[in-house]
């Protein structure tokens, strides 16, 4: 124990000493940033990293992600936390150049974006500077500092509503219909002309709705909290029938390593989700409710949509993904099942 | 004569007075803002929009355009041009507001973008700026003002490089090469969510190679300024086997009034070429010789790309509108010929 935090309290010196470069010796394992490192996937991601042997820098504004998401590796030897607005370039210019002093960085997973949908919609300055700018500070600091791989959240958002049919990777019209979607297609674009001019190497990870914990927003969060507030009654915004699939955060981390292990494209764009064609939100209401408040009426809206830029249902294609060997561990029920236990011990209810 | 003037006169003091709201009588028509109006594109479009009759405000930085392209225009009655940085949030914004309450805008033809991609490739600041961020800049101010309608000048460059397959609108995947077409992408992004969400009706234009004058940038003027240096030769960047379609500017304009009265749907969006597979950059090379200096030897270089991010050859699906009755009067081979003759001329070369 006296070893680790000895070590810990060198890194700290080096932090307080940014001007003096650190020597790699050979064997010694280049650094891996990861943003958003407070957040629902980064501070998962982090952890891997950090247990992998990697010293990790995790940047975060700590605006949605919080500091109890890195319990345990805000006290570890490997692990650097950088509180930084991304969407500020000279502050991520200048934190991203000091880390990079310390322990040159290999990787960058930039994880870190808007996770508020409805927010982006009613003010687009919210996806821009925190789903769009943030991707262009961090690729231009890469360019910089000459980081050869980015790793990047991206989104079945940038699909928009293409209806029923399955979509794989290659389809088209892309038109968000969400500035979430438009700004994770923005970002996607710039990192694709990067990899044709300077960036050796990149990965999009297409997300679907992930759920696990720590949720910090979604559908079953939002419905375990408003039974603890009613709990006779569920009130679901739309009619119910929106379908979508959804992956529990355990099998996107576990895709997404295994993309970084199994993908060889220089530009590699994969949708990960559970392979099925999803649940309705009625599913997801029946199944919080028989976990926190059995016997309480469910009451639906009218509407196919809970809100402006939600996609009714679609079919998310992974075939890409699966042809290098990636399963899911879970289908979208089972997601759902277990989301639903982890989020009501997380909120108290049992 | 008079009349003009007192009208003039009158569109300027209200310009001075911009709380002052004026009121708009039944039958009297909207205005039209076209943004880049003293660029190659949008000169020519705010001409004919007064020419027709409309009231026209056109913004520009006038860092690409110049006040020579407006001349004829900066006196009318009908037009009012403001210098205005469109990447300013504020600067748009009050510019737009104050011109919305003297005549109420009814349609925004948003052609300001960079239209170096080369300089864009060099720093993408170029193009966040002046490609990206002017058009979310618009389009907040469209949002406030409650204007409905909105044509933006996009880009083939979106498509990046799917080879020699034939490009529709609704191909996929759309991994564009430079940062211009990535904020162009990024551009059209934003358009969708909008138009999902709050704006009535957009149209996206693909554009293709433009060309005409009045030339500020371009294959054609590159090499009938070389000549002018070097008369006996000509050297090419790149192969000369880069084959591109290139689209006559008065094609275009036609073409982008032609789907304002025919393209009915909420957003449309369409490429927009001569419906040929091109013309390769040798043939320019010769056709420029040809009128310039007559016998000059051509050098070509080996790579099939002239730049990074440049695309070495596509082709250009216009069915679409096509579909619509609309028919280009020139060719890839007649819109270079023609090109180069009133560029030759431009430059004064004979």
């Amino acid at each position: 124990m006296e070893v680790v935090i000895a070590q810990s309290e060198r890194l700290k010196a080096q932090k307080l000493a940014p001007t003096k470069k650190r020597q790699i010796g050979l064997g010694e394992p280049h650094a891996i940033l990861v943003s958003g490192a407070a957040g629902f996937v980064g501070s998962k991601l982090a952890r891997l990293f950090v247990d992998r042997g990697y010293p990790v820098f995790g940047f975060d504004d700590l605006s949605r992600g919080s500091r109890q998401n890195l319990s345990g590796l805000l006290t570890h030897e490997r692990f650097i936390f950088e509180k930084v607005d991304l969407s500020d370039a000279g502050a991520v210019r200048s934190r991203f150049m000091d880390c990079h002093s310390r322990i040159p960085i290999s990787e960058v997973w930039h994880m870190a974006a808007n996770s508020d949908i409805a927010a982006g919609i009613a003010d687009a300055s919210v996806d821009l500077r925190d789903t769009f700018l943030s991707t262009f500070n961090v690729l231009n600091a890469m360019k910089e500092a000459g980081v050869p791989f980015l790793a990047f959240a991206s989104s079945s958002a940038v699909y928009g509503d293409l209806g029923e049919a399955p979509i794989r990777e290659d389809v088209g019209p892309l038109l968000p219909v969400s500035n979430y979607g438009a700004m994770k297609l923005a970002s996607e674009a710039l990192i694709s002309a990067a990899v044709e001019n300077w960036l050796a190497r990149a990965l999009l990870f297409r997300f679907p709705n992930v759920i696990g914990v720590p949720a910090t927003h979604g559908v079953i969060l939002d419905f375990v909290r408003k039974l603890r507030i009613t709990p006779n009654k569920l009130n679901v915004l739309g009619s119910g029938r929106q379908q979508k699939a959804y992956l529990h955060v355990n099998d996107l981390i576990d895709a997404i390593v295994y993309l970084r292990a199994n993908a060889s494209e220089r530009l590699g764009y994969y949708n990960i989700g559970p392979g099925d064609n999803g649940v309705t939100v009625s599913f997801i209401a029946e199944t919080t409710v028989g976990a926190v408040a059995p016997g309480a009426g469910i009451e639906y809206g009218v509407e196919d949509r809970g809100w402006t830029g939600d996609v009714p249902r679609f079919s998310y294609d992974i075939a890409k993904i699966s042809a290098l060997g990636w399963r899911p561990q879970l289908g979208s029920a089972d997601a759902v099942r277990k989301a639903v236990g982890e989020i009501v011990r997380q909120e108290g209810h049992l």
